[in-house]
């Protein structure tokens, strides 16, 4: 029982091998999404886009947040006049739910939001052409008609209405809002952290997601207050700043890269998700819920 | 914006409303997951069975797992025979993978078994008759054919292979195993912390599910040695003990009551879950995935 410690592990996508069919392959062998990663060619992979990438400093380190303007143009907008003029700075996570989401802002509003507009039209979905490139899963999905991936973002698809949404999958990142569909500014941020909570899917505007330092929010205590709200100020932790990549110096950046979801890597790796063929299995899976379908990233 | 911190939360079952025709209501006032809950009437609880019911006790305070010994019964007698030798006790949360699992139990493989069994045959799924009552949920899943409840256990089934199994939802607890499908017999034990991964379904046993303190899991420090292992012995939480609620001094218990999940009051919450008719929600969401529906508890 030695290795008894590996319990479960090789369930994870590290150890999921691919039937040797499913793409190229040293003699056959089947290869595991580990092997798929480490071969995947230099053009299968892409530097994040310092323009719409946020660096929030915590404590413990930093979070990083990619951006998806293209389904919520206004409220990237709002969203980089608010981090320009260091809205953030020195507010706090105020919240943290088990299960559900981290949330970060002002709670209290007593900080003034300067130049930023206060009401914004719902961006809770987008003109499909919002969606392309998109790679889609071919299993079917709970909540949404087609769901797939376009450029790193989980994306539910209604090709009947012409619409496409970001997905509340585990990291993805939102605008919290009030009942009035407006009210939702970008003051207030989350980032989901439990069960992926799809119901909230074209009903709330998603800006984004962390690629990295997500376990950074994940491990926040949870409040003991409704909603997990902090019941007391010290139990909430400071943002030291929230800054977009591109106005932090080179030296100080976070060299990251996403693989391409239009990528035949990622291609694989959907296949190896869904038959994993390796020693561990024992049952045929054959299917990859979205959010399930993690998006690798490294350091270049 | 004063309202603006409740962000998310109309999101919450809490808030979620439905329609006046989905139940008893008072004068066709829509109701909440709230009301709902509150109106339950005693029939639509059952208190936990000491019997199956393991309380570890951790420096943080109780987790509380109710066990399913229907779908693994073999699992649940080895593990009877670890906990009634106090095989738990001392030992350690020796692993926090974000976004997947904590695990505990002795990754050292060093403690005596004692009388327990080393190897047990796989039990990954159960007759269907494991599975009754059903409660079923109309909507359609990525993984399973069916999947609904049975008293209060998220499953999977399928009707044409005469098989029902535990689904991998969040706080499902299973029995690690290595490769061999015998070699999980119950000394390394996990909880789900993330995104349900339903790809381990029918591929490992799952034996029961926290129904209190998951909270207390899901913030543990993420290891940082291969799949969240602590690599260091100082960085595991010790547990003070695993018992039978039924090994517990009456007074020393948790009594904790659960919604029956073939009661009236939970059919009404599904139908609050899939129809939210309050006044956050703007887009219809008409479905709900089987780890989004989650079960009430409370205390007696």
């Amino acid at each position: 029982m030695s290795a008894k410690h590996f319990a479960v592990l090789a369930a994870l996508p590290l150890l999921a091998f691919t039937p040797a069919s499913a793409g190229a392959s040293k003699a056959n062998a089947p290869k595991t999404s580990a092997d798929i990663i480490a071969a995947a060619p230099a053009g299968d992979w892409r530097p994040l886009d310092p323009a719409r990438t946020l660096y929030m400093e915590l404590p413990a380190g930093r979070v990083i947040i990619e951006l998806a303007p293209d389904f919520a143009p206004a409220h990237f907008a709002n969203l980089k006049t608010l981090v320009r003029e260091h809205y953030f700075d020195g507010l706090w996570i105020e919240r943290a739910q088990d299960n559900y989401v981290v949330q970060w802002g002002d709670a209290d509003t007593k900080k003034p939001t300067g130049s930023a507009k206060t009401s914004l039209t719902p961006e809770f979905d987008a003109p499909i052409a919002a969606a392309r490139p998109f790679t889609r899963l071919p299993d079917v999905d709970t909540y949404a008609r087609q769901v797939g991936f376009t450029d790193g973002f989980a994306v539910g698809r209604d090709p009947k209405a012409g619409r496409a949404w970001l997905a509340h999958c585990y990291g993805a990142v939102g605008v919290g809002r009030d009942n009035a569909p407006t009210s939702g500014p970008g003051m207030e941020l989350y980032a989901v952290i439990g069960n992926a909570p799809r119901h909230l899917d074209r009903n709330i505007a998603l800006i984004g997601r962390v690629v990295k330092g997500i376990d950074l929010l994940s491990v926040m205590p949870r409040g003991t207050g409704p909603l997990g709200f902090y019941e007391k100020p010290e139990q909430r932790t400071t943002i030291r700043s929230i800054r977009f990549a591109s106005d932090v110096p080179d030296a100080e950046r976070t060299n990251l890269e996403i693989m391409r979801t239009d990528s035949k890597s990622f291609a694989e790796l959907i296949h190896a998700r869904r038959f994993p063929a390796g020693p561990w299995f024992t049952a045929p899976v054959g299917h990859v819920e979205l959010c399930n379908m993690t998006v690798p990233s490294r350091m270049r």
